[in-house]
């Protein structure tokens, strides 16, 4: 049975915001960490970036580099400034006597001034300098503020904290089979009014040219009051289904991908949050079944939800796919 | 009559975030203070504690201690730092002579460095301790950028500062029963377009195995335009409600849990505001109904809204207990 | 004909927040800034007292004065700890020879400590002086985080800017009679997707005893897609309405009072926003039309609106009305 | 064909904000950054400007020119009082001797004060010059307060960063045409929930008069679940359209203006974001139609979008234009 085949009965959509020939095989549109694979040109770089958005997804570890980087540059630059200008007109460097020396002098009053620490061995004298040193202790009150902002924007952005299975299964459901996936929060948040939606993104021939449509996946719950525990997503593979009658073979054939996102409220953050992921036809396991992660704690008094098993799950064969084999 | 033999009159939910068999007799699902009695483990704790959440909701007097411990250790490792590198670096501490002043002078520094007060009568030379210096006062500033995000992030969340009775009354209510409990907001806070939901969490036998249903309990009014004076919560126990039929007994045998939730919007937040909490049998009254908790002021300008009186009730005895009594 | 009379045909609603009783005559429930005519009494004031929300809502010069006075007191606090530990602890205070002038040397210190300027002419020394300017400039970061976010919370805190006509008019409309009110956008804001809803209290006799019922009163055009120029709601007085039949002397004698609440999505600050205001009857005009507010520019280029119309009206006399007469 | 005569057919909406006469031929309402074309008077600039509003949309390096000469106003003043109450309780400067030198000292030592860097060079003594320091160093405190929020608020705005193609088209569309634009986002931000509406406003003849009517344009899609890549929007212009029959002089004749308001929910600002732009009818090219934008990357692993062919359009001849000419 030819995929094309199957085209007058799955309901297309078009307003994924994404062309029927944007995907080519092999290219997956949404990257597992949620991120688009698109790239953009025909504006300059510093133009078609955020600063904002890079400065508060960048690791954290860069983040404290750049800033660090960004510290040392201006100091340097700020040095050079008093070194042309002359070191004498900052008070207490006379013992400096090599241009190193005076350099250093110069590079750590800078610090001192931007930071507005100030303790005054070296001041600026002078009118050249002390507009300088006027300049600089403002520069430096604005750019911490920036960098004030920047640090708590990056520490208080609302962020869902959703671990997801690494797979998608194909599992017994009822009398058929279900698309399975597994979802919990794995930091001290709670989120309330979540919805999951779950969209497929599938090649298929049309006149003889592959294509990509888009279809949804409907779930059997798609909205929870509360995630407190884990949220075993459940798409019924039902005459419905545009994967309908899919067997392991076809599932490979379809280079299908699934893109999922997750938006609730939370909170703390006391702010809507939201999570996108994307599996491809690589990550589906055909013939599996979801293991528990939670279980009652050994007292009895609160539940123990076990995040190492998300993707806990044991293997099953299906009926026909017995018979058939 | 069994609990287990209501099962099909009963209509089930499954979209709570808990699981059939989340909660065992004794443990409650969620804590009256909201937070979920849960525990999660399996993933190192670093990476399933979010620090932002945490130092948001600790309390006020561990959140200035944890800062006060913060700024003291900062400042004693600066301060062995500085004796390593050679008090003799800092100008000014020439009249320190035991270890101890030596320590002492460099920890004192090191908190104006840290500070960025820099008085200067203790200030660094030398390339290396003008270096760690310079560190400092940058990490002071990234630091006390953060603190700052803190203080003002805990005292500007958005919170609904919504009080709650301590129980859940079953009342009289028309011809029948009716669940009640009651709310306000204590503090000069305003919330508009509040809505409010219940879920019942009850031990039911099936299967000769005692498992967690979960049932929407609809309100009278679900959703008031302005959240002004205290709210009465009304769930009618008649035909169409799971509890339906529970007497005093039952009441206690069920195990039941009330899960209350409460969405409103805060005029000086503009923001969404959101308090859970939740009530297990234990704190359930058969037989009593609220009393008034506000009155005309004496002379006839304003409301008068007694807080104290928010669980303020009597007893009543149903009819039919007394017939059966 | 009684107002009492016309209770079977008015829709009565229970869920504005505020009871039956809530309201006594002469007493109303919103003032016309929107807050509510409420008294809360029964917990301490600090519990029932949001600091922030107080502190956001404060007029500016009260705000500005309180920050000036804590600022003060913080140092003269400070300044008499430094008096008793000894103000010879803090160097080149030594030309300080009378109390007042010591004081005043210590009171100085602590403000440069607070503020973290630090210039150093005066600086601490010993342990005890030490330790206490150390905890004075974190003291310092801590209390100026606060008010940065206050400052700036206060700055920033989203607001519809909304300009309300002093009065509700009974005006003619279509072949009868509707209560309007008009509201504009007073600064450089710009609010969409706004909606506003009105709600009637009204004093009716029940039983022989007066109580308040609440009504919705269903506008002509209740959501606007943008706020650009002035908007006049338009409540028809059809048989629908509760106002329907109400003459000159019936608005005065039913007491009524029209809440109004507005809420709209404003585009800097990227939030929704929200306004309320209140109207008793002695706001009421009957028989009284609006005078247009806006106009085209002499250049034809652009729409002029202009603020200080936002009340103009013409007196009209109503057709049944003069018959009467 | 007269525009007036289509009259009945369109359904005039009403809902828009701006009234039937708010515009005079060649007035646009929306500017093409989306701002409102109106002026507003009657009461004060001050009261009718948000100063929050103001500092958070104005170009870049007009806001920090504002900064800065804010930061020279407030130093100059301060010299000022400094020099009236005497330079000689500023110890350290006792250098200068001119007048100019003088005021120099008291500018850098007020700065040296306002930023809290506090060298300490220049140092106040006696009750006044000590006085008028420390309250020029709590004001530096507060108004870097408002700076610093300020600056953060300006970098972290939520905006949706759209970048809009510089014409409408009519271009051949089904059977028929359709009116179309387009739109993409130009930065690494990531859109979801995003909703389009059109408004179109014409002006038709009534009684005689030029009036302006408003009209809904429905789209074939209003809503995409992502904006990943570029999206055309399309109002196809058949007989439920107020555009239809329109031909090149209908379009021109009617002065059409289209207003466009873009609303979507932004990953990492966490935020509903919106933009708003507007076309004249003198921006439609009548007959044209968009070339795609974005093409499969040579290696097939990405998607390439290029953001300067958002304009990128061919010129098409409508079969009927051609049969007339």
């Amino acid at each position: 049975m030819a995929l094309s085949s199957q085209k007058s009965r799955l309901r297309d959509i078009n307003n994924t915001g994404f062309g029927p020939n944007s995907s080519v095989e092999g290219g997956r549109l949404i990257n597992s960490d949620g991120s688009t694979n698109l790239r953009k040109r025909g504006i300059p770089l510093w133009e078609r970036t955020s600063i904002y958005h890079t400065l508060l997804k960048m690791e954290r570890a860069h983040f404290f580099l750049a800033i660090f980087v960004f510290y040392t540059v201006i100091n340097l630059s700020f040095a050079i400034v008093y070194l042309i200008t002359g070191v004498e007109h900052l008070v207490g460097v006379d013992k400096a006597t090599t241009l190193f020396e005076k350099f250093a002098e110069a590079f750590f009053f800078s610090s001192q001034t931007l930071t507005t620490v100030g303790y005054g061995r070296v001041a600026p004298t002078g009118m050249m300098t002390n507009c300088i040193a006027s300049l600089e202790s403002l520069l430096g009150i604005l750019v911490f503020a920036v960098v004030t902002g920047l640090i708590y924007g990056r520490f208080s952005r609302p962020r869902a904290y959703l671990l997801f299975s690494n797979n998608l299964l194909i599992a017994p459901y009822k009398q058929g089979k279900a698309l399975m996936l597994r979802t919990t929060t794995y930091k001290n948040n709670h989120l309330t009014d979540v919805e999951a939606s779950l969209t497929l993104a599938i090649h298929v021939k049309e006149n003889d040219k592959m294509v990509t449509r888009f279809y949804p996946l409907p779930l059997e719950i798609s909205k929870v009051a509360s995630l407190a525990l884990s949220w075993t997503m459940v798409h019924a593979i039902n005459e419905e289904s545009p994967l309908y009658g899919f067997d392991k073979t076809q599932v490979a054939d379809s280079k299908m991908e699934v893109i999922v996102n997750i938006k609730g409220f939370d909170d703390h953050f006391s702010n809507i949050v939201q999570q996108r992921t994307s599996y491809t036809y690589k990550q589906v396991i055909y013939g599996a079944r979801f293991l528990p992660m939670f279980e009652r704690a050994a007292d009895g008094e609160y539940t123990l939800l076990e995040l190492d098993k998300i993707n806990a799950h044991e293997l099953v064969q299906f009926e026909e796919d017995r018979v058939m084999a």
